[in-house]
């Protein structure tokens, strides 16, 4: 800690500063961090400090400040040893978002390592870790050191934030969640970014939401938080880019947990079910990226055909397989991925109406699988591996009444009902083809994500 | 509580409410200060409301739910036993503001009951108890028993908050305190009126300070201040005035403990140095107002009239003297005032300038008494009762260099230094005298006072 932040600073005075619009330093932010680590400070001064954030708003230099003192706040990972660039993706959030299975084999194929810290189910959307836990003695709570073993052996690997690792950004977390201070692009930049920071990544690719099912549904609200990320990532040394991605409608065929890794797992044995296409492809514009910020190619586009081929040859299913039997994952439970699906419940929904499919309320889908017994209302709840639902059809496509349209698979018969009625509340039929949503809409590299804050200030 | 505030009311709902603008209705105001009694609600999550609250702002509905909600949250005295009108006065705070010992019993020599619960000192303004403190044996910590005995056998009494008297004020109070959440015209006239709602009061009269020294520096804020106490007293059924007063310069010719309360008790006596003027002038026009209000005259100048003569034949004082006794304060410490205040050091300060004094900054002054020893940094300690500033000029008066301008009582030698310092800067002198300025500049009934906040509104 410097010298000014030694001899005078009071936590009251930095929150009277920003409660009063003002913009606070590195010292400042670091006292604030290294307070909130070694718990000095208390947690109803946090709070005030957190709600002015909120409402005042965080400058980049405040919001970088804030990520690079979170990330030193504890242990980090050191992935030089590796003696390959270490990549990660981070996407924010939605529904049948299971890329992280599929980028992490692809890029590792390709010869960049990807250390991934993933997280759990919360609100509407799904957690990559309570996915794996469907895979019978799969572990996700690694040490740093049985970490690096797998991305050694594997090149990748999918594990649970450890306790050492950022603790300023646990703390802050809950309390944000407790406090109404959750939805501030600089706070939730700064949280994302330490932890990536921490675990040492040499490039980072991020997947952010928008349309219905993002937690920022608002389009001009997810630019802005994908542009604050670049630059911040970048200004601490990462190299980063942006994908903005369509959340229109759940990403592949299936939502829940098991359904969700055995979509994976067909994908990368080659199937090509056409309501699967959307994760295939933005998985390989994901990977592609990876592999390009890795150096393992000229332009992101190769970068595609790369994982592409990977994808093609059984390369990626090898690596997936290695990586889940190295962390403790029995195998067996993909010998026939119906028979390893084991729901108490199951109701195949008939199209109601006849029609294209126009709009997908995806939140509303989401808060629908939750219900089914595949999320969680509060952290700490346990989640059912076998709940979720399967779409027979996606946005676009024409159905007939009666047509399958869903099949819901729930922990019991009495948890049916909610979720159908959701998922009719959440679908608009139209007579006319609805127009084509890009996957991709934009992505910002470091250049355009520095012009995009510079417009959004003035 | 409500049907309403029973079923389904949660705080993160609330926070998340009041951040996004929204204005809470009187249930939930209720359900926040009853959770913040019974400690059931987080001091997180109060923060976070109170920084929102403080950044948003609280409409005078929202106010008055909050002081009322407040003063049911613990118990109540009950002055109606006495068999008069219950008449309080509450200043905003300032330096030298020792009025309360004069209006006390002048108002109760004219027939109402003065049932003062009254502070301490705090940051740059002196506090009620503290000095009343410096007169041995005296006693302010009254159950509400031995509270209403005082009152009933002289009129007055002046004690500190009970333990038990709105308790959720006492939580948020000590609460805003450590967050950064003092400053706010809701919060600070909600916390105020609580406790007076709570003493049973019919009526109140408000000192509101503006000027150098006063809390409320801004003119705007101060009068935005006062019509909203008025508004939210009379709405809650305490017939109240607001009188906008000058705080700059120091209320009579003394600031700190013992010194303040022998300037009263000459007051009491007769005396009349000019310097004690103004603190003469603005207790016999409070009084005014507080007998008036009470029922004891037809008019505030009537009240005026009938107060100086209380202090003309000697029976304020004599009730002063019989309220201190009741509350077991030794008389013989008024034998003689001078013999009885033992300062640990005292230096006279001499006049560095000649002219007239044009501006005092009241607040740097109200620092300097506090660092002579006579106030406190922070809540819980000492103060020493004879330290202080006696003032020989005052704003307006010519003095000529090497004149003696102060006085100053500290409780050592080494303490004297930073506070001559201060008074110097705090002094401007000028060649031509200053402009007069009104002691009492505006007073606020109810109708103005509304009248005045639906023009600030709008």
């Amino acid at each position: 800690m410097s010298k000014k932040a030694d001899a005078a600073l009071h936590m009251i005075d930095l929150i009277r500063k920003k409660r009063d619009g003002g913009v606070l330093d590195a010292d400042e932010i670091g006292f604030i961090v290294t307070g909130t680590a070694s718990g000095t400070i208390p947690l109803e001064q946090l709070s005030a400090w957190l709600m002015a954030a909120w409402l005042n708003g965080l400058t980049i230099d405040e919001t970088r400040a804030l990520a690079v003192a979170m990330r030193d706040s504890g242990e980090k990972f050191d992935p030089s040893r590796l003696g390959k660039q270490a990549v990660d993706k981070h996407s924010t959030g939605g529904v049948g978002d299971k890329t992280s299975f599929l980028v992490a084999p692809l890029a590792a194929a390709c010869g960049v390592a990807v250390p991934m810290i993933s997280g759990r189910a919360l609100g509407h959307t799904g957690g990559t870790l309570d996915k794996l836990d469907s895979i019978p003695g799969f572990r996700s709570a690694l040490t740093l050191t049985e970490f690096e073993a797998v991305l050694g052996q594997c090149g990748a690997a999918i594990v649970s934030q450890t306790p050492t690792l950022v603790p300023a950004d646990r703390v802050l977390y809950a309390l944000r969640d407790r406090t109404g201070t959750v939805e501030s692009p600089g706070l939730i930049c700064a949280s994302i970014l330490s932890k990536k920071l921490a675990a040492g990544l040499n490039a980072l690719v991020l997947d952010v939401k928008t349309g219905s099912g993002a937690f920022l549904r608002k389009r001009a609200n997810a630019e802005y938080l994908a542009a604050l990320m670049v630059a911040t990532a970048e200004a601490a040394g990462t190299r980063t880019v942006a994908l903005l991605t369509d959340m229109g409608q759940p990403l592949g065929r299936t939502a829940g947990n098991w359904i969700e890794v055995a979509e994976c797992v067909e994908l990368l044995r080659g199937e090509m079910p056409e309501e699967s296409s959307d994760l295939r492809e933005l998985s390989l514009r994901l990977a592609g990226w990876m592999i390009h910020l890795g150096g393992g190619t000229k332009t992101a586009d190769q970068g595609y055909w790369a994982a592409a081929g990977a994808l093609a040859d059984g390369t990626a299913l090898k690596l997936f397989l290695e990586m889940v039997k190295a962390q403790g994952g029995d195998l067996a439970v993909f010998d026939d991925l119906k028979v390893s699906h084991k729901p108490g419940a199951t109701q195949e929904l008939k199209a109601w109406k006849s029609g294209y499919v126009a709009a997908m309320d995806t939140m509303e889908l989401g808060w629908a699988v939750q219900r089914l017994g595949a999320g969680r209302e509060k952290a700490g709840e346990p989640v059912d591996p076998n709940a979720g639902i399967e779409f027979h059809a996606k946005r676009g496509a024409r159905v007939e009444g009666g047509q399958p349209f869903a099949t819901l698979y729930a922990t019991n018969e009495t948890m049916l009902a909610e979720p159908v009625e959701r998922i009719k509340r959440a679908i608009t039929f139209s007579d006319e083809p609805p127009e084509t949503v890009p996957l991709v809409s934009h992505i910002f590299a470091r250049e355009d994500a520095e012009a995009y804050l510079r417009d959004a200030i003035r």
